[in-house]
């Protein structure tokens, strides 16, 4: 079913399978031992990075100059360091290059973009209107790459974050993920720019895991239920979590249980069913008539933390993640939420609805951070 | 509630994480390259492995010099390989090491060895005696040690295989996984053999790994109801997938409705249910029955069929397998369940009830082919 998507997805990963080593990819290794040492420290001088790394100074001389060759790093002032005599730190440089998440969901489009030292380049929401959703798309990532660009950063990658199932959203029923890609890319061409598409609750956890740094299941309401879950580091597949029943054919699913469209209809009997294409402002009038106190909007969030719990157990059971991490409409409604959870080490997202964005952009800038440097525009 | 188990298991895999990379790491890498062509492709000529591994000749000489050192290696007749004169063939030696993994499961333990050529040296079942099962197993595992050590093989690991939870072990209530573990590599004192427990679904995945060479996850119905889980070539937790529940407090689990104990209870009304210690006879007469066309036998084994393929259906969801392998009592039961899971790419495991024992022994000899190379037991 999203085959494609994974195949996709699987650039951010790295192969199990032994393959002939050689001196590149030390190299490789070695530079991205050199990165991640300084987006975990900060700036550095080249003694610190070996002090700390097990490297010669030697070898982080040269890998820092071929560093800065790429524009990955750019020489600071006097190094704060204590160890060796103060000089020329090393710092990450972001200004070369930058990559883009587009997240898809029902009533909105959303456009993130981040260069590589983490700084955030711009944020842009569109109404997904349903006719036109797959041109707004295109519109909005041509856009979106035209504006980096402007902004003196080659783009490496974009990747589209999109439910499991892209029949739900209206404009987009008859399309399949590759064809999506396919369009997407087609209408960006620029060597060196890899336009993937991924599970949107994938890349969230993506997001969440270069936050938190330890595995982590995501669990996110913006399209039925989803899964995404992050084991030794790797982002797996995910999926609808929500598509689970456990009773005889036709019985309710989890979504039927613990989705946020279902919440609503329950917290908000009274609300217009055609409104929640949009299913934001719903979520914040369940906010606003629990903290209320309203006894059926809170009967309603019980019933669904009770089943969520559920979905949540299992997932703990099969994957042993650190930390169960509830995303977009879910983290609005925790603190209704968490106390019929029965599960521990829960906790809302911080990262806000446009987590699968932000995952989409940085799991481009994770491939930098693992030695692979960028290819040339041009 | 596995950890301990769980940091054993991760033995057998890699870690994702970049580290500093060294010459020696090349080494390892290299040595796991020549293995691996080795174990896939029969014995070869040093120039065929130079010509499909991408090594330099010399390079591949000097690895298998290493490797004949380290008795993983011998030299053999004449090579059948095209590429190159004629020459010397090198083959797997699997004389000199071996491992062993120990099931634990309620009415019977089984010890199975396996050399590092794949040779199977031992496959021995003992029942498990209520009091005395910590006292059963010391001694099994004693014995094995002692029998393949008198085959003149040098022991590098013995894994336990015991379900996520001991509390339905009779003799082991009050006994936690690492205590057991630690019972056990006490009384085997020997430098180089390292003593590990993990899940028994899980090492029945690994088992079921070596043999398929593809994602998978495998269902067993030894313990409640576990699965074990590989993905990207690598074991998960994995764990009891029978507990999960979709319903008000108190609902039946899946292991209420899909596990082997309930399916025994429903399909053979008039069963001592004393004799369910064991459960192997009983799953036994479960078939006689079902070959006759007995009705209730067979309205039971749809009901188990119809909520397993409801777990089956969500592991595919999660993490995408390649193939959905029915375990030990499930793989007895095959041509009556597959017809009511309704899920794709099932098959029943030709391993037998004793796929975690046989998982147990190869993760270790697994981790010779990676490159880590035995160290010496003196």
């Amino acid at each position: 079913m999203f085959g494609a998507a994974r195949a996709e997805l699987d650039l951010t990963t790295t192969r199990a399978e032994p393959q002939p080593a050689d001196l590149a990819d030390v190299r490789t290794a070695n530079l991205a031992v050199v990165l991640r040492h300084l987006r975990a420290h900060g700036p550095s001088s080249r003694a610190a990075i070996a002090a700390a790394t097990g490297l010669t100074k030697a070898t982080v001389s040269s890998l820092a100059g071929d560093l800065i060759g790429f524009r990955l790093l750019r020489e600071t002032g006097l190094s704060g360091n204590r160890i060796g005599r103060p000089g020329t730190a090393l710092a990450l440089d972001g200004s070369a290059y930058a990559s883009i998440g587009v997240q898809v969901s029902s009533g909105q489009l959303t456009a993130l973009a981040m260069d590589y030292s983490g700084e955030r380049l711009l944020l842009w929401h569109r109404a997904g209107a349903a006719p036109s959703l797959a041109a707004d798309l295109v519109a909005l990532a041509q856009r979106a790459v035209s504006r980096v660009r402007q902004q003196g950063r080659q783009v490496i990658g974009l990747t589209l974050a999109a439910p499991s199932s892209l029949t739900d959203l209206p404009g987009l029923r008859d399309v399949s993920h590759e064809e999506l890609r396919s369009l997407v890319a087609r209408s960006l061409r620029q060597k060196g720019l890899v336009v993937t598409i991924a599970n949107q609750a994938a890349l969230a956890a993506v997001a969440e895991h270069r936050r938190a740094g330890v595995d982590l299941a995501y669990v996110s309401g913006a399209a039925g239920l989803e899964a995404g879950l992050i084991v030794d580091g790797r982002p797996l597949r995910g999926g609808r979590l929500g598509r689970f029943t456990l009773g005889p054919a036709g019985s309710p699913t989890l979504a039927d249980q613990a989705g946020i469209e279902s919440l609503v209809r329950r917290a908000l009997p009274d609300f217009d069913p055609a409104a929640l294409a949009d299913l934001g402002p719903a979520v914040e009038e369940v906010a606003v008539r629990a903290r209320a106190g309203d006894a059926v909007t809170l009967a309603a969030l019980q019933h669904t933390g009770h089943y969520l719990g559920q979905g949540l157990a299992l997932l703990a059971e099969l994957v042993d993640p650190a930390l169960l991490v509830l995303g977009d409409h879910y983290a609005t409604l925790a603190e209704w939420l968490i106390p019929h959870l029965r599960v521990r080490a829960v906790s809302p997202s911080a990262l806000g609805p446009h987590a699968a964005a932000l995952g989409g952009a940085v799991s481009h800038l994770d491939q930098v951070d693992t030695g692979r440097v960028p290819q040339p525009a041009e």
